[in-house]
């Protein structure tokens, strides 16, 4: 273990190292990229033993520590997982290269050219939890969209991580790639944290992974630009006009398909006028699921679920409980939502015309939909390949962050001689 | 003077009633917004003797407390200013809004169909100095792009900023919005500025706009995001292969057309195959404008010019001073950008495709030009009919920052009773 000094200096150097690396892979072709992210790929394949031994070590430290199993579960690198991260690589060296993307050329009276040409950021540091399958996932998205990484994953890993560093460090080299173009933090020291999220002059933006007590911690903490969501309190509105089927089928896929995840509905808010003929059908089909409902005055007078107090409109359950209230209008669902949304994701299911141009144009969430299931609301369904992770602030990236949300754009101007008058 | 308490309360207020105005203003149309906005070009023509004297006071408060000339100068509601003020709200009317603008839908394999849809940020805080015009240009981008404004002028321009926000009030009753759209502090004490960067709950981004001390501050400071450039160390280099004619006119448009400002170049680097042959015209040039010229000693081996020392590199003059060095390639001239660069403006004069295009690929600016002036770097010469300041960040906005710049993004999903399988 570093002291205390030590940490803040060797921090500084894996800064140094990977801003000089981000300089290089700027000025890489998208062949040499995606060359790395496959020979990657191949030395995963190579060192399945070696990886799963460097795994077993950290599953039998977990189990001595008494750590919970599913959090044993979480940090096994299965066969499987394995897998997961060899076609993760692939798929990711199949996407797009963002960078060098130039759009929107237009000439000015002037007579010059100008437009825009996207970038990489320059250095992207994560920091997550326990599941060491999230570095090969943080590593191709960053090298990808021509970003080095630093990479900080969960102490519990630190062996697994340290096999798959030396698996990714090798693929850079076989692409003629510096390997401090992914470099993963070699110490547990909690200090670490703290040096990564406070170094701007080395680091351009954080992503943390994990609790949101750690990423409340980070974003209190950090002198550099984080791209965070904190809740998934997501609502579906079933609307006066709602085909009563879709409605159905939605709000049950949206709160029963996981439980465990950011965009699952949290709270159902039902238009008065359908409250009495949809509310039995589904509170029979989430009795079925074992979901636990609670709901306002009016919900319980049509259906039985405990009273929701206030706490529960303000709660990301993250588990098999809804909270369900009846409300007078569009208006009050929107009303509702402004208050207590965490702003990630929301829905309204309605044939009207009018009321869903208004959710779309006036519900302030990272994702808006008509008609369908919150759950859609993730990188992969979107089409961005992958993601890196759900952002539910406004600045720079919002909703499910791709490749492009680890870019930036600059302006380009092609002139011919031109001067200001 | 109101006490400490008393500020913070007052802020918080202030806040409040922004964040509730910024919600009236997602919903508003652009007519709506455009007509408040000649409303209140109106108000500031009916109102011109009254302005006149409002600002006479701060005049003499100025001149009282010996505040430098040209500051008072900068202060002076000119008859002029008015009429730049009245015809800079008709010009931002004008412009297309930015809200609303629908991208990218696609349909995805689950028959969902994907897009995003431009926002507001919400809440935007301006803190400027003593020019009571950037009033009436702040309120005015922040309306149009639908966010509620928040502005603090300097002190010494206080009762000429309360005048200006009576007319902007009274614009925005005629048209029907809450006066809240845009709020000037009513306050001269500085706590007002520290409580305002730190209300995340009611401020969605900070743009200051002043010297590189407050700037720094308030970047230090905020717990809310600061579109912000601090220098602009600007370079324009001649390549080997430069038109010499446009290497002339553009070297010299750079550094004379203005010297106080942010994208004057404050370098010349020059290829040393060329440095002989161009650098004698620009010296006489500049010489004849009075611009003292500091070069390396390559420079000095050609020209007059006082020894440049590394500080040299590293300085923003805003004054008629240039730094001058003669490197050997391209590779040499981008190293000494990325070294000593504000990553504001570069320019390459050049008629190489090869290393026009390595220049504007590797260069890491928030413009990059080729074959042109870097006096061209601002909002209204890139076409964005305004701008509310230059970021020289890469999250979120960067370059000139005009409507788009404060605005976000939404995900939009348009579906037909789609679930997650």
């Amino acid at each position: 273990m570093l002291d205390k000094v030590s940490v803040t200096e060797y921090m500084a150097q894996v800064g140094r190292e990977a801003r000089a690396a981000s300089r290089a892979l700027a000025a890489t072709s998208t062949g040499v990229k995606n060359e790395a992210l496959l020979a990657m790929a191949r030395e995963l394949d190579a060192n399945r033993a070696h990886l799963m031994a460097e795994n077993e070590k950290d599953l039998d430290a977990g189990r001595a520590n008494g750590l919970e199993e599913a959090l044993v579960d979480r940090l096994a690198l299965k066969p499987q997982t394995i897998d997961g991260m060899i076609e993760g690589l692939r798929q990711v060296a199949a996407l797009p290269d963002p960078c060098g993307e130039i759009t929107d050329m237009s000439f000015r009276p002037s007579g010059i050219q100008v437009g825009k040409m996207r970038v990489p950021l320059g250095v992207v540091g994560i920091i997550y939890e326990s599941r060491p399958n999230v570095t090969i996932d943080a590593a191709s998205l960053c090298l990808k969209s021509g970003n080095a990484a630093i990479l900080r994953g969960g102490s519990e890993a630190i062996h697994s991580n340290r096999a798959i560093a030396e698996c990714i460090g090798r693929g850079l080299r076989e692409a003629g790639l510096p390997e401090a173009c992914v470099q993963v933090v070699q110490t547990t020291d909690r200090a670490a944290v703290g040096s990564l999220i406070t170094m701007p002059e080395f680091v351009d933006v954080i992503v943390p992974r994990g609790g949101k007590g750690l990423i409340e911690r980070i974003s209190r903490e950090a002198s550099v630009p984080v791209i965070k969501h904190l809740d998934g309190i997501c609502h579906v509105y079933i609307d006066a006009k709602a085909d009563l089927d879709k409605a159905f089928a939605i709000a049950f896929n949206a709160k029963t398909h996981r439980y465990g995840v950011c965009n699952a509905m949290e709270t159902l808010l039902v238009d008065a006028s359908v409250a009495a003929d949809i509310l039995p059908r589904l509170a029979e089909a989430y009795n079925a699921e074992g979901v636990e409902l609670r709901g306002c005055d009016k919900t319980r007078a049509i259906i039985d679920a405990q009273a929701a107090t206030d706490e529960d409109w303000a709660t990301e359950y993250l588990a098999p409980i809804l909270a369900i209230r009846v409300v007078d209008s569009l208006d009050e669902a929107m009303a509702h939502i402004a208050r207590y949304s965490s702003q990630h994701t929301e829905s309204i299911v309605t044939e009207d015309y009018t009321r869903g141009r208004r959710f779309i144009t006036e519900v302030d969430s990272s994702s808006v939909m008509i008609n369908a299931s919150t759950r859609f609301a993730d990188g992969f369904e979107y089409g961005l390949g992958a993601e890196i992770g759900i952002s539910t602030d406004k600045i720079h990236a919002r909703g499910p962050v791709g490749l492009e949300g680890l870019t930036s754009q600059k302006w380009i101007v092609f002139g011919d001689g031109q001067i200001r008058h």
